[in-house]
């Protein structure tokens, strides 16, 4: 199989896009029409995905909100189905994993060997021998925590602690030890919340042309200009910016997946407004 | 329902124990006579918990090994089995889930709704928003990891920061922070691994009498005498002290109920030698 960072290179240039759509299947939000259960939650993401396709770099399924539902069948063929229709799309499994060794093993057997994860999202809390079952997969990629959207985020992120080379934030010093130490098989990605421009810019500092996956945006509040400056890579890559809520539920009618495709066209070309 | 922490409560005393099996069914190590699968995860786990579950203040399953199984409806099959024929005994469901709060609210559905467990263990890396979602279902209990049982535990939980008296490391700022802000509710705990008996001490001595999710004796190493010793409660209690491997795989054989039974009985006992 093809390498995630070799997928993701690809279809950033391919599509001309940094814009990810993130499929969390609320089913108090699909529209009526679809039905509900598992099935209306399968129907409504491939929609999506198939008005979609050709304008992302990424699709990045919630995995909490497939199994709140039983909707696990819905969401292995959901995966099947962007491997055989969209070939070259990268998934992301957002599943924030955190676990010791053994454990982790089984998580990781979950996001890549059943789902067929082309990556997976998880925590740097447990510290490195928790992430080494994810980056032994040398294809598949691991986007470890580092600065999350949400306002608890600063609770213990934020927090300062001596470093090689003076003092340090919690966040900076997981970007310098992943980019230096935790990426040695090349397939680590960092996620930071586009809800803080001025400290995306100082993880693109430490971290080179590293990927990082940056949910924030629409919904949530963070602003597009301000992340693409502050975030893109030296060449105008480097990003894959989450849109979630505002591309699904653009419109909660029958013409959803049209409105979807209008917004997710939308958020691409701004992005690509502010790219070098 | 009963309150998480009146039920743990009472099991302590009804079964003078302290011991939790966790429910880790590895397909590699279940014993062959009981095939492969799903179906063979669901009937190992059953066994295991009619052989023990009047020597144990709780089980833990821990959510990865079914869900890398496709044994989900063996999960809920299993917890509800033992709502029904083991009554008042509470189930941990081990998840570790860290996410932003409208995600965590879908976490919370599932392991709270989806598979009906009495507690489950959170990742405190997102922050206080992150964990409302959870501590919302007053009748739940919500574990926060704090000192993990593995070695990469220390990267991040180590760390020393600026607290209101001075300095103090990750761990004790979660402690004190969970113990002061986090737990209005009444129903938090913490994980602090065995392999740490220093440091259990230390977060005894700042959360008073809240509960102590354990793990890390057995397979991982933890001393049992040092773990009693330094985190009990004024009253001999307050710890849930884990036992997964050392309990399941007392023997591969078709006596391994009866060898399950004698390995708990034996560790709930060295367990109680200890108590105060």
């Amino acid at each position: 199989m093809t390498a995630f960072t070799t997928l993701l290179r690809d279809s950033w240039r391919r599509n001309d896009s940094l814009l990810c759509v993130g499929l969390d299947p609320d089913v108090k939000r699909i529209p009526e029409h679809l039905g509900r259960g598992p099935a209306a939650i399968g129907a409504f993401c491939r929609a999506i995905v198939d008005a979609t396709a050709d304008l992302v770099c990424a699709f990045k399924p919630q995995i909490a909100y497939f199994h709140a539902e039983r909707a696990e069948a819905e969401l292995e063929e959901l995966i099947a189905h962007i491997h055989a229709r969209h070939p070259g799309v990268p998934v992301i499994l957002d599943a924030k994993r955190g676990d010791i060794g053994s454990t982790a093993e089984q998580y990781a057997r979950e996001a890549f060997e059943r789902y067929q994860a082309d990556a997976v999202t998880v925590s740097p809390f447990l510290g490195r021998d928790s992430i080494i079952p994810y980056t032994s997969y040398r294809e598949r990629g691991v986007i470890v925590l580092c600065r999350t959207s949400n306002p608890g985020g600063s609770d213990m992120q934020f927090l300062e602690v001596d470093g090689p080379a003076g003092r340090e934030l919690i966040y900076q010093r997981i970007a310098r030890v992943v980019a230096q130490d935790w990426n040695s098989n090349g397939n680590c990605a960092l996620v930071v919340g586009a809800t803080f421009p001025r400290e995306l810019k100082d993880v693109r500092a430490i971290v080179g042309d590293l990927p990082l996956l940056v949910p924030g945006i629409g919904a949530q509040g963070g602003d597009i200009e301000a992340t693409v400056r502050a975030g893109q890579s030296a060449d105008g890559t480097g990003l894959i910016i989450n849109s979630g809520r505002a591309i699904l539920y653009a419109s909660g009618g029958t013409d959803f997946a049209a409105a979807a495709r209008a917004a997710a066209q939308a958020t691409r070309d701004e992005i690509n407004r502010f790219r070098t």
